[in-house]
């Protein structure tokens, strides 16, 4: 079976794009991952693209057609995938196994989500599409609040305090301050944590990822073809897997099931642990559900994940640096999300990134829906496998 | 690499469902193909689900984790596909898929929708997320419109009559009497029909496919696998393609591009012709949809369809009976139209039809999206390819 690489990569700027539509959006992140790759769209034989929710968003459905259409790629097929804020995910790992099937050589992975300026829309009741209709949105919960339970939960169970929290905005506020696709440019201190306005108690304003416009493209192709490019960035391994919908119904509020099995999938087919990561992009859509995915991940034993915080070993010149481009907080573009991850792992292990850890040769993308229910973990060498 | 074979269906009734919701629906049919196969649910891998707009129409995206947390098959992978009323098609797509990239042997492809008991939504205007937003829904236009533009360009240049595209839904209502899944269960006569009323010039009630409720799901297996299973039926082939997302970027609004190259890469994986097509499923929203059909799959000549009607070669007992189960005149629940249709072919392969026909043994099914912008042709055997 053949070996699959990434050989392009583009992303919007993450912003309020008030100026720019869900198509001018994804087209502009294509027309980057292409020029990147140094190549036109003609040899691309198929898309997916990841998106959440289109259909509440902005009237629009059908995604897979409308970016084929307007990339000019027709008539080649293309399916929109989603798992809430995990879509983008779905979409790569779709692409890397329709090259793994042998049908195809040249495959584009998208993520496009338009969130802002969307009329009469109400963003944060769309977002609970992501939960469970019956037994959380229709109570009033928010997913600010299903984090802050988790937040709750986690905090009494292993101690961490609100100033230990506030290390995870801190940190990715500092990487993400070069990162010239980011959202919000300003590094904070512990202190504008914790003086920000409270949305959902413990969890503020600093805590939480926005809502954003955005799209981002990366290129897939097989061992043959990749070859030729002058930057292929390796897939090692990708793992899925599912947890229940409603935070209710989970064994543990402090723990993410979903996240343990799909990086234990990814890592084996990868054959690497989780002391070989060089760098990770881990979905900090609340600063809490950083710190537990650490855990998920094998990057810290269970209620240690706060030490990995206070030794700065997942900021920048630690041993694992984790979201060397600001992460969510920098921008959350839901249906992209997965996506732009790869992006800056990609740049990372060309050597390329705007917050560059130093001799990356092996990352990870860790991409999560709603409150865990869905989590697809990724994993990228420099060289082949 | 292996090939892949359907072991297990299951259809709920088609219908106004208004005391089952879509997670109802969607386990109801997963036993039913669970019960169908003669297993448990424990050795099940993966699950691909297509759903449309389960966003808009109920407020419940994520689909894929809810359908596995509520089916007990957690932690399993589970993928939403969507592509409109193609949604289904691709996710027995990307199932068939992943079984062939050797990942995993018995994966599940499910479609489900939930259209009628929907609180205030507006079941025409979400609809139209299947078509431009920009430049159709945001006029007004409905998919009954569309369809109505293609039925009357086609009607002027090959000169079909309004009677003769009335044969459409005439023989889909005598197909689907005998259909225990049927929503509507009336055989009906040319008269009936363009007595009913009109919805949009020239189609009028009878020519329409319904709003329904409803899931489907068949199980498939690796070779391996399924030779252990008492009824394989074995997947010879599958193609998709994409055309413009608006009506009016087409190059004919008398013909379906993407039916052409769906059809075309389907047969050239299962080394068939149109001619050796022995029963078919064809994507029936509107009568003129299906003509315009038999001519993309290359069962008539451009303009030739109508002879396939008048001559009763599509009615059971012709050479090639299309509609078997009544199509989606007898309920189209959008998102589990395409999974529906391949319950059906592999009822008729197996030779367990409800409208039986004689001695089946290569069938096809063919799914849109939108008006035309996606097209999925699968082709399924009695026998291993």
């Amino acid at each position: 079976m053949t070996r699959v690489a990434v050989i392009g990569v583009g992303c919007t700027k993450l912003d309020e794009h008030w100026d720019k539509s869900l198509k001018d959006l994804s087209t502009e992140a294509g027309g980057m991952a292409l020029k990147d790759a140094g190549m036109d769209g003609k040899d691309i034989e198929a898309m997916f693209i990841g998106n959440m929710s289109g259909g509440r968003f902005i009237g629009q459905e059908h995604l897979g057609a409308l970016s084929v259409d307007h990339s000019g790629l027709l008539p080649i097929p293309a399916t929109r995938c989603e798992a809430a804020c995990s879509s983008g995910s779905l979409a790569f790992r779709q692409a890397y196994h329709s090259i793994l099937t042998g049908q195809h050589d040249i495959v584009v992975a998208a993520g496009a989500e338009k969130m802002t300026d969307i009329g009469g829309t109400n963003a944060i009741g769309t977002l609970m599409g992501a939960g469970d209709q019956e037994w959380e949105s229709s109570i009033g919960l928010t997913f600010t609040g299903l984090y802050a339970l988790m937040a709750n939960a986690y905090m009494k169970k292993y101690g961490l305090t609100r100033e230990e929290l506030a290390l995870v905005p801190v940190k990715n506020h500092l990487h993400g301050f070069n990162n010239p696709f980011a959202q919000f440019k300003k590094k904070i201190t512990i202190e504008d944590v914790l003086k920000s306005s409270l949305i959902a108690d413990p969890l503020r304003l600093f805590d939480c990822s926005p809502l954003t416009d955005g799209a981002a493209v990366v290129i897939l192709a097989s061992e043959k073809i990749a070859e030729k490019f002058k930057n292929p960035v390796w897939i090692w391994g990708s793992g899925q897997a599912s947890d229940s919908l409603a935070l209710h119904d989970r064994q543990s509020l402090t723990e993410t099931a979903s996240a343990v099995h799909a990086s234990r999938s990814a890592y084996k087919e990868a054959g690497v642990t989780p002391k070989d990561i060089n760098v990770a992009e881990v979905h900090d859509c609340f600063s809490i559900a950083e710190v537990i995915a650490y855990e998920g991940l094998g990057f810290a034993e269970k209620g240690n994940a706060k030490e990995l915080l206070k030794s700065k070993e997942t900021t920048i010149g630690g041993r694992i640096p984790v979201n060397t481009d600001g992460g969510l907080k920098m921008g959350h573009p839901v249906g992209a999300t997965g996506i732009k991850q790869v992006v800056e792992i990609v740049k990372q292990l060309r050597g390329t990134a705007a917050t560059q850890v130093k001799d990356a040769k092996i990352g990870l993308t860790h991409n999560v829906g709603g409150s865990g229910a869905t989590c697809v973990v990724n994993i990228l060498g420099k060289e082949k496998k």
